[in-house]
């Protein structure tokens, strides 16, 4: 079969970032670069160009970069992002023919050839691009051509000016260019990459226990949500909840009266995902808490929880929906052998399957149109993962604003495929790694390999869901070392609280990682000033991070060594090196533990001879250390880190 | 954009083998298999199946086998190819409700569940799969549904049975089936993978070096091949030669009269490429050439070497294929400073380029019809990669038999390109890889990379345009060194002959890797009953790898580290074991070597404690050894190597 054209002999190769051969988009925020890099040749001893191609969202306009040999037939260029929505790049090469005629040009010379034939075919070259172009351009070129006909005495060093050669290289023929496939890359907010989450209950915010919290209480709150420093206030589904199978208190099957439910089983006869549960308040209270809550900077999320109770208006309306059984009954959901009646899945395979993600992506619309932008979506990993892609590349179309974080606890290669189909934030496994190995090998792996262009990680050190036995045993210090690796590893991360801040680790019973009095089942009251409390240092630690541009990505993320298992070390940095944080944690709640750590100098841009100051931002102190190893000493019941900043 | 189908949930991902997501084919000679993995999984908890997919060459008909979990969501699959000629290969996977209900159901038996209302479920599933069959496997089906249906004490029972289960899997519904994109395999010959070549100049065949041999004085000198037992004879170019610029001995830009010029300046008076020396005989000389060549199970390998002397009849006829110069001569080959005068390359990026393509194609077709499918391409890193692609894919097509061997000594990813874009075979740089590291690094990136699926190496000690230093200072240990290490690192491998054998090592000059009084330039009278000539070295070793399969494939390969950096050793066996044959060299060609060798023994199949014996079919000496540390010692003056087969 024959190609269109069969003069291209520049081969492009190798690209990255890619991802499944360019199946899926990378993801960037606003601001950030794309590295991009190829192996580019061609047949021969020509000598090739290459530029990088990019066009940002909504326009049609390509720019381009040229992209620099870095050896071993391996290119690089880079462009900036400064739209959010989704870009579009691309590599084109071909064989600079002035390119090769001047570099020959330089040999023969040298070798004291005569180069009076030579001369003439790089006039011929420059006056074809001279034809390409108009005005001054052209002029140089057409001067340029001439002096090299004329062959005088300087015609040589004419001929090889660099002047010239730029010259070309920019305006020079671009004969039989070959054109890599086109990349997507989604543009995102920055939120998309530095966030600080806070999950609460609405209903557990009112003066007391037994009086349902509403939007207004939530509203009250947000002062203290700000000055902790968090720009996201995740809720809990807010919609109306079923009545049928309800769920008592502790997850009771036999509830009492007066027992509110769980939220996560939406729907009633108040209506489903787009109303509101009428003991939270109004829509316009609502409206209200979003509005009061962004002139704090902070967000309203979502939750995308896409169940129903037995009584969702989808049950009636779309019977269709769920799968029927032979005796006429919904199937509810299940795990076999467990049972839960009081939730019926949608079937995803339904014929009206069209119709279905129609209607669920307008629940999403629904409350963009309310003004949230942010969702967490309740497991996704448990609704058809075409849908997932579908939608939300239908919502980031209209609405490039919009973070949807997947809350999928479930096997690795389906958390990354939810990344990779267009899910803006992960949640991840750092609830379960808890010791050195764990933690440096899991957060290896997110922030240095091919993963991170598609996932961002999230870490929680608790969500409703899960309480970890190290906060369950670990009592306050276990409560801040956790905090202090979630807000220094993830550029984003979230807390449950105010469990977090009072933290609550009682579990419902001993090997449980439910909560006692779980909020999922019940209204709770928290004394929000306890002594104890974490409020002041997750102010702090938030402080920090809005201070310092390094803890504002994931990427620079590099361990050092420690002598000790119970000491973990670690630093990142902002790319040219004007900010440069350096962590080390005590990850052994109940102990002091000491030991030296070995710095990997290069990494901070330190040389082994070099005497450098830190300064402990949690408390101020400052430290004066040399070469790579270095003694730290933490004891959990004060403060259980250092989060150096490297004084310059 | 809508998907086409939405209702697909299984996702396909990472599958191996593939190169650059598919872009070009992966190898494979006739009787081979192809193990395919793939990251497979669906949304929630229901259970998947995956068949592999894989149609041969010639025919319409898919075949299936099913895909099996190996673990972490990973699934493996193979299949044995049969044909020459492209096979393609996909994936195909889907939810499978028979599947998940049996398994639920055996939970919900076990938790002692009411399964009645499961039962019937079970039977509208097996019901609906009857209604895709008929005969037997019909009447099964119905049977199983009906016994389900009635609910006796049996029914769990038979719901649960294996048989059930197995029917089910390969006559069940497959709704909403995920296909992965189709993928290619080059299905080659045997001697693609398995080959031993032997080069000679015809033209130094003849009685005395006054005598141009002829292709009679070939066919004279193949009992003496086929006895030494290569497969595969291949000849340096065998056209007219030109004039101009004639090149002399030893190089020389001033021939004597009467020389007979590089084989590689290629076209005279008498015709081009598909044209014929005079000196070397007629066209039926040739036939009969490669009639009685292939009587000894020798075929006949031509040089592709797409250049032209000035003589050469496209010069004349086609001065479009060329690049003219403004004084109006045709540009000659450089390098500058380097000009190659009696060689006009062809210009690939010729307005005429389709009907340049033709013609080259034309010149290999040509040859085929003289009964040549066997090919070495010259420099094809020179020509448009392109240009090869679509030759090599439509001469394939129509001849699957057909072997190209790329001849490209340049920069890794040329080399590696176009063993993707096509070439069956590929020469490599291990002349240059003398010591323990080299070969190790080297030869375990050749064959235990991903490389290995498109990429096959075809090592050479030496050819006419490479004598390496070691073979220059060495003597006729250093020959034996190479030669076994060819023979037993590359499944295919080659030599130049008789330059080899007689273990000819005088460059030209200090320093410089061509042979003094190169072949390439003069004729050659070698004297082939020297006592010290390798025949019966080289002979003993094809016969060891005729009689040993482990040796007929590259991807067994397995280095065992040795406490001696001059002993080198490494093992390869067939899949099933039967055959394993480790190998140990002396790498140094002047001293008597000796070390322990540290056996990786789950290579081999062996246990620690376990005592095993060796041949060595070097010499047919005996060995018992027991775990993995044993003694090794080698004299370069007797035989610098072990070719152990482990007897079981």
């Amino acid at each position: 079969m024959w190609p269109a054209e069969g003069r291209q002999r520049a081969i492009i190769e190798s690209v990255t970032p890619e991802i499944d051969g360019g199946r899926y988009a990378i993801k960037r925020t606003v601001g950030e670069y794309v590295v991009v890099e190829a192996d580019i040749f061609g047949d021969g001893h020509d000598q090739l160009s290459a530029v990088l191609c990019f066009r940002e969202a909504g326009t049609e306009r390509w720019q381009e970069v040229f992209m620099e040999p870095i050896g071993n037939d391996r290119w690089r260029g880079q462009f900036q992002l400064s739209r959010m929505g989704q870009a579009h790049y691309t590599i084109q090469a071909w064989v600079d023919h002035f390119k090769t005629w001047q570099q020959d040009l330089h040999k023969r010379v040298e070798a004291g050839q005569d180069v009076s034939v030579e001369l003439l075919i790089g006039a011929e070259l420059i006056e074809r691009a001279a034809q390409l172009q108009r005005g001054d351009i052209h002029d140089k070129l057409r001067s340029y051509a001439h002096r090299l006909r004329e062959a005088q005495d300087a015609a040589i060093e004419t001929a090889l000016s660099p002047n010239l050669g730029e010259l070309m290289r920019v305006y020079g023929e671009r004969p039989f260019v070959s054109t890599y496939p086109e990349r997507r890359v989604w543009v995102d907010p920055i939120k998309a990459r530095f966030s600080a989450w806070y999950e609460l209950f609405p209903r557990s915010c009112g003066p007391d226990e037994h009086t349902h919290g509403t939007f207004r209480d939530v509203i009250a709150r947000l002062p203290m949500i700000a000055e902790m420093g968090f720009d996201i206030l995740y809720l809990p589904p807010i919609h109306p909840i079923g009545r049928a199978f309800r769920k008592g208190k502790n997850n009771s099957m036999t509830p009492e009266p007066g027992d509110p439910g769980s939220p996560w089983a939406i729907g009633g006869p108040e209506g489903g995902h787009k109303a509101i549960h009428p003991q939270l308040g109004s829509l316009a209270d609502f409206h209200e808490l979003v509005a009061e809550a962004k002139k704090l900077n902070i967000d309203i999320a979502l939750d995308i929880a896409f169940q129903c109770s037995p009584d969702h208006p989808y049950v009636k309306e779309h019977p269709e929906w769920f799968k029927k059984r032979p005796d006429g009954s919904i199937q509810y959901a299940e795990n076999p052998p467990k049972k839960y009646q009081d939730i019926y899945p949608i079937n995803f395979e339904t014929e009206d399957w069209q119709a279905l993600w129609e209607e669920l992506k307008s629940v999403i619309q629904y409350w963009i149109d309310q003004g949230v932008s942010i969702f967490r979506v309740d497991n996704p990993h448990t609704k058809a993962f075409g849908f997932w892609e579908w939608c939300i590349a239908e919502i980031k179309a209209q609405h490039p604003e919009t973070i949807f974080l997947a809350e999928a606890f479930t096997r690795p290669k389906l958390m990354k495929s939810l990344a990779k189909l267009g899910f803006t934030q992960s949640y991840t496994y750092f609830t379960w790694r808890n010791d050195k190995w764990g933690l440096t090998e899991y957060f290896t792996e997110l922030t240095q390999t091919p993963m991170r262009e598609y996932y961002r990680p999230n870490p929680w050190p608790n969500t409703p869901d899960i309480l970890h036995e190290f906060l369950q045993t670990g009592g306050r210090p276990a409560f801040m070392v956790r905090f202090i690796l979630a807000t220094t590893l993830g550029a984003s991360y979230g807390i449950y609280g105010p469990a977090f801040e009072l933290c609550e680790g009682r579990p419902v019973r001993k090997g449980s990682e439910e909560y006692l009095d779980s909020e999922k089942y019940q209204i709770r009251h928290w004394d929000l000033d306890t002594p104890d409390n974490l409020r002041p240092l997750i102010a702090t630690v938030n402080h920090i991070r809005r201070q310092n541009p390094a803890l504002q990505s994931d990427w620079s993320l590099v361990f050092h060594p420690t002598d000790n298992d119970a000491l973990i070390c670690y630093s990142k940095r902002t790319f040219e090196g004007s900010n440069r944080i350096l962590i080390a944690v005590n990850l052994d709640p109940f102990h002091i533990q000491s030991g030296w750590v070995n710095l990997n100098l290069a990494a901070l841009d330190l040389e082994h001879w070099q005497t450098f100051k830190l300064t402990d931002l949690l408390d101020g102190r400052h430290y004066s250390w040399q070469g790579s190893s270095n003694y730290i000493k933490l004891d959990p019941w004060t403060m259980p880190a250092h989060i150096f900043r490297l004084e310059s």
